[in-house]
């Protein structure tokens, strides 16, 4: 299988607001160079560098005024003053507005978050555009290169990412981006199926009022996983997107057994939806031993996801998301990879 | 001029994110002292301790499950096995939901808040109570004392805060709740005039759908001020309450003229909608000194303020708001009351 991969990635690392204190980002720069050094031990296929594309690629899943304030926050910030990471400090709540954009950059950084784990340095949008173009070659490789599979080695990773707001480490949607490149390239239809530990809440937000793309998310129960305002079972979609997008959030503990099942009623879906590509956003914080989550799944059972989504038959793109257990997200990653190509 | 105070807001000294750091909230226990011993000094008038009221006096300006929250949050959180200082990290922004309570408690924590300046510590639940109580007494000295007017030296704040959030260094809106308790126990019509420098987004969000109370805020554009996503003109409230809810937002380096006007306007509403009693919002960051804020106000304006006020004629409940120039609130806070009372 084709891998996209760019160092460019290392330009951003930013702090995050977690059990009432500032840290580091568990999303490091580590977590893309042990899944890469798999891939190289493995000897998965080649790596390439993603082709550049322009800003108009990315808003069939995001608002151009959000496009532009990421370009911009980080001058903003430095132009106001301050050296640190950029983060929100206030967000519009409930009857809070959301429909005017403030001038200042403090307000800008909360109008378009949703967390305190999005920091703005000064290399995040290179990160983060960079990011989406590997998505975006990974796509382009399948549709145009007849590539059966690729696998975008995305750092920040998209999914929490939505129209017009940034949040769980995500910046721009990498996995949407690149389900809507296939719409406006051939695809009639395109499903998107997340297997990230946490709900993929931007994916779900982008495709919430359509049909042409199908979204499945197997996650962890928003009652007590973040991000806990989204993804359960629940929302359906809505207007022509209604019976388009499918959760299957599950409890804490979850093993292989019930994860398996789970998955096989998501396969059903994806099957019954018969799309023309089908986008996998690809967390494995769904591990026993991953810091923030709480699965317990195994090196294992990764190669059996694969196997699984090979069933399908469809082309498919893989896109990396979450995964916080550095020694072993290398391991698991590929596994999915290689139990699709048939370990 | 009677003040209400206690010495339980010591047990409250929150953490906020600011600047992209975490540091000792602007909002500190030394902010009641100065204004205490501004308040001996000058000799306003007896100081007493608050009465006890229960939870139930609360409930018309919040939710009981918010009630329930604000008392248990610490002893959540503490089981979760963390010591810092409470803070969310993730909030329920647009499209992302605020229906249905999350049960662990990091996602309670955003569930209810609108911002990262809300640390909840072992003592806030007791703090906020007891601000409360004070502006209840005041209210009560008022109603059935006979007194013209009071002042409840509250400490936390309370304007930000809304039915179902915190934000703002404030989690009970002291004001809010004795404008309830005065419509209540007699007032037919209850007017709000919030003069702090940041608009009072809780106060309107109380109150924006009622005829009954008034909401009138004077304060720097939420275009760059805190609290960005509230406090515009076109804020006119709904429903029974369109036409009560009045916002007059001015532009940085704000002086005492262009405060006077607006302050006038603010009155000639007041006197119009003839409110059986006045709740006055007494935030004096629109000092030049104040470190957070960007107006210019000098000491003497705010005497000017209190005599504003007293050409009302309508008993008066003074309650405290914000105000993080340490040395020169006192003076400020004060001054208003002496203005009022004549001086």
């Amino acid at each position: 299988m084709i891998t996209f991969y760019s160092d460019t990635h290392r330009l951003h690392h930013g702090s995050e607001l977690k059990d009432g204190v500032l840290m580091p980002c568990f999303e490091m720069p580590s977590r893309a160079d042990t899944v890469l050094n798999r891939v190289l031990q493995q000897q998965l296929g080649e790596v390439l560098p993603p082709q550049q594309f322009g800003v108009e690629h990315y808003a069939g899943a995001h608002s151009l005024r959000y496009l532009s304030f990421l370009q911009n926050a980080w001058e903003e910030w430095r132009a106001s003053g301050r050296d640190h990471d950029a983060l929100p400090l206030v967000w519009p709540v409930r009857d809070l507005r959301s429909d005017l954009e403030p001038e200042f950059i403090d307000g800008k950084l909360g109008f378009y978050a949703m967390d305190a784990g999005v920091a703005i340095t000064a290399g995040t949008w290179q990160a983060v555009k960079t990011s989406a173009d590997l998505a975006l070659s990974g796509m382009e490789a399948i549709q145009r290169g007849g590539q059966h599979a690729a696998f975008a080695l995305c750092r920040p990773p998209g999914h929490h990412a939505a129209h017009e707001y940034m949040g769980g480490y995500c910046y721009l949607n990498n996995a949407a981006i690149a389900a809507q490149y296939a719409r406006s390239h051939g695809a009639k239809r395109v499903a998107v199926l997340d297997v990230d530990y946490h709900h993929g809440n931007g994916t779900q937000s982008i495709f919430y009022q359509r049909d042409d793309v199908l979204f499945l998310s197997l996650h962890g129960d928003p009652k007590n996983s973040y991000p806990y305002f989204s993804g359960h079972r629940d929302e359906l979609g809505a207007g022509d997107g209604f019976g388009y997008n499918l959760n299957l959030p599950l409890p804490h503990g979850t093993d292989w057994q019930g994860y398996c099942a789970a998955l096989q009623t998501a396969c059903q879906h994806i099957a019954g939806y018969a799309p023309d590509v089908l986008v996998v956003s690809l967390g494995v914080d769904t591990f026993k031993d991953d810091p923030i989550s709480s699965f317990l799944l195994e090196n294992d059972d990764y190669l059996r996801i694969g196997q699984m989504l090979a069933r399908l038959g469809l082309p498919v793109l893989f896109v990396l998301e979450g995964g916080y257990m550095v020694d072993d997200i290398g391991v698991n990653a590929v596994n999915v990879l290689q139990g699709f190509e048939g370990a």
